[in-house]
């Protein structure tokens, strides 16, 4: 059985706590807070405390908190024992305090209130400072995804701008199409089915392969049509970008 | 029943071949097409001619080639009757020859060789000049999706562009992460979970409202330390950009 002690109330937070509670072989024996009303919800669960001084005694503590509280919250703790990790993709796990035993615990994805995700498919990386850390910390992220990684904080970093790409830039791309689907009136949902294959198809396939459209093909027509069609500065400039970087990637291997 | 003709033999053409045969209430009697090797494909299933004078009579033909090649082969066509669609998402109705009786068939998603979509969930935008070949088309479309809906040649201009932003542009930032990946030797695959999850997620929930990442937050520090890993120019550029529409579309409802 490993104790884990949760600090912090958010999104990952709370996500962490559900996938834990469903596993035996992990107990939450206490979740951190400063937000009471955040903490509340937790409580109905596990006991809660928000009060620094009184963290319990736990094998691991997971510090699930926004990435510029990481540093500040780590400082103030007083863990006589046990290991500090934190889940976040773009600090090194050097930050933590040296006096502690450190590592990390970075899920890869993309957690939204109310949406629950499989966690058996989520890849964890994780890192720590010696091997022991590294397979305890490798034995409780086995117990929740079939995907564990051990990576080092270089390299997660890299990992954390990738899926900025991946994800959030992905996402404003399709924020501008359902922002163009309203001016022009068309419900944007239409493409809903869409935007699933896309995704599906490159689970199959390298994006390069994948890649369809007028900059591909470099069509001039069609590129010129859709750039008199698009009114808006910054759609325009993003169109125009885009479309040069794909005919770029295409026309070299031409 | 309805009798058939498609013209073309590439990815949507095979695509839309396979699901007219798996039902009832339609009949491809034939395939016309000027590439004998991929005519020889179609063959196996219908009757199939590489001259256009031997293209035989049906109810609808839908042609299903290129954008630049509609408009050439449409105007050597000579039909006796019956209703010719093409399947464009940019090109309108009107640049098929008056002659003929004409209408769209437009199935928005993007089709690749060897992936089996599931037309059901696929909107078909359809178009004609009168009543009578609208309740024409819409009964065809409706035999093999469950999302037919009437557009006019603008608003399915309009469709395309939101579609190249969904589609084109999103594979391309797939393209991105995955060429920033090989350049650090991390798996692209581990980025998978997190695609899916991002295009799911808006099924749900408007993109403005998932949009999560350093520029939604503004988060200063990571925008610098990302654009600082990135060498490639164009990766560079792209970030930059696209961190700005970002900002800007959140900063102006702050």
């Amino acid at each position: 059985m490993i104790n884990v002690v949760i600090l912090g109330t958010g999104n990952v937070a709370k996500h962490l706590l559900d996938v834990f509670m469903t596993h035996d072989g992990i107990k939450v024996v206490q979740v951190y807070g400063r937000n009471q009303k955040a903490l509340s919800v937790f409580g109905k669960f596990v006991p809660t405390t928000s009060e620094i001084s009184k963290i319990i005694l736990a094998d691991i503590y997971i510090m699930a908190v926004s990435d510029d509280a990481i540093v500040e919250i780590a400082s103030r703790l007083d863990l006589k024992e046990g290991l500090l990790v934190h889940t976040s993709g773009s600090i090194p796990m050097k930050s933590l305090p040296k006096k502690n035993r450190r590592g990390i615990f970075y899920p890869l994805q993309t957690f939204t209130v109310g949406r629950t995700v499989d966690f058996k498919e989520i890849p964890i990386c994780i890192e720590a400072e010696n091997d022991q850390d590294y397979g305890l910390l490798k034995q409780l992220a086995s117990i929740i995804s079939n995907k564990v990684v051990g990576m080092d904080s270089k390299q997660r970093k890299s990992l954390h701008l990738a899926a900025v790409m991946a994800n959030n830039f992905t996402n404003h791309m399709y924020f501008l199409s359902n922002e163009f689907c309203e001016q022009k009136g068309i419900p944007f949902d239409l493409l809903h089915p869409l935007i699933k294959e896309t995704a599906h198809k490159i689970q199959d396939l390298a994006p390069y392969e994948a890649q369809t459209g007028p900059a591909r093909r470099n069509d001039k027509g069609t590129l010129k049509k859709h750039l008199a069609q698009l009114k808006n500065k910054n759609h325009k400039e993003l169109y125009r970008l885009l479309s040069k970087s794909i005919r770029k990637t295409y026309g070299k291997k031409l």
